[in-house]
């Protein structure tokens, strides 16, 4: 086994992009025995999830059209960070956004990196409960509907590759912590 | 709610950057109602993901530096396929560089995609059994530490933010299918 892993220091860095939501650095790096590589890195400003949990235990998701991967997916209700803004902020206005509700109380349950080999982008995870419904107002370019599910059929969906989103998957494995398991 | 989601169609590309493992484009897109939007896109070749399990049900996991982040992860073995390469090949060849075991038997287990927002990226899971230990192999840039770790002080380490990269969460989450519960 080796000795552990070492740090990689910056020695020159070429922005490529830089765009709407991303921006993309290609960046030389130094390790400490002197080894030189390259990084091709994703700059992106963060995201929040959020986990709509109602009365009855079944949570939100959301279906969508995804262009980069050509499909629909159903998701975790979820948005990018605008610039300065705090994930618990873009959490409820995502959460109003795109499934119409807004909730009572907002507990961090989870934060992840979803491609640590080239992205930046850490995503922070959400509880929401006392949830009341106020109408949806999406971006423009958002197509999105909502629907409602329990945790069982969740989980299946998850077996079956009907659920396939990474964010997702974590967010209904962390949420079963929050709900009693005479109900799943 | 909405009428459920719409298909976009490609108006335009710009090629914006062509790396050693990312490609970078923006694609012009109209909705079928004629609204028309903009789609950063980060294509990606794939990913496989092992899930090394032992006789014991406990799992490998690697330590290593990400650049990315600017920190050190505890993940689940993975790593890019390569141009052509089937998935189930890259995760042989991954489960050696990065642990030094090969497998009797590897399963697909769970397939899915990290940030379908941006990314093309597709990760493919593979339950890996019946492992020996042959030697490890890493990438000269790749600087790796191999942790064994039971599946409860893995769930731990989840919730209390230890392990924090989605497609790890998704790896443990999945193999507690594949262990007798009175193991956990």
């Amino acid at each position: 086994m080796h000795e552990g892993s070492l740090m990689e220091q910056c020695t020159s860095t070429s922005r490529v992009f830089n765009g709407r939501i991303l921006k993309l650095r290609v960046d030389k790096v130094i390790f400490e025995d002197g080894l030189e590589a390259t990084r091709e890195v994703v700059e992106h400003p963060g995201a929040s999830v959020i986990i709509p949990l109602l009365e009855d235990n079944s949570i939100l998701l959301v279906q969508q059209y995804r262009y980069a991967v050509g499909r629909e997916l159903l998701e975790i209700p979820a948005g990018t960070c605008q610039i300065g803004e705090q994930p618990e902020l873009c959490a409820k206005r995502e959460l109003q956004e795109e499934t119409g509700y807004a909730c009572e109380s907002l507990e961090k349950v989870l934060e992840c990196y979803v491609a640590p080999g080239y992205s930046t982008e850490k995503i922070h995870f959400y509880l929401a409960r006392g949830l009341s419904r106020i109408g949806q107002n999406p971006d423009e370019d958002e197509r999105i509907t909502v629907v409602q599910i329990s945790i069982p059929t969740a989980l299946s969906k998850i077996r079956a590759g009907e659920i396939c989103d990474a964010k997702t998957i974590c967010a209904i494995f962390r949420v079963m912590d929050f709900v009693k398991d005479s109900t799943l």
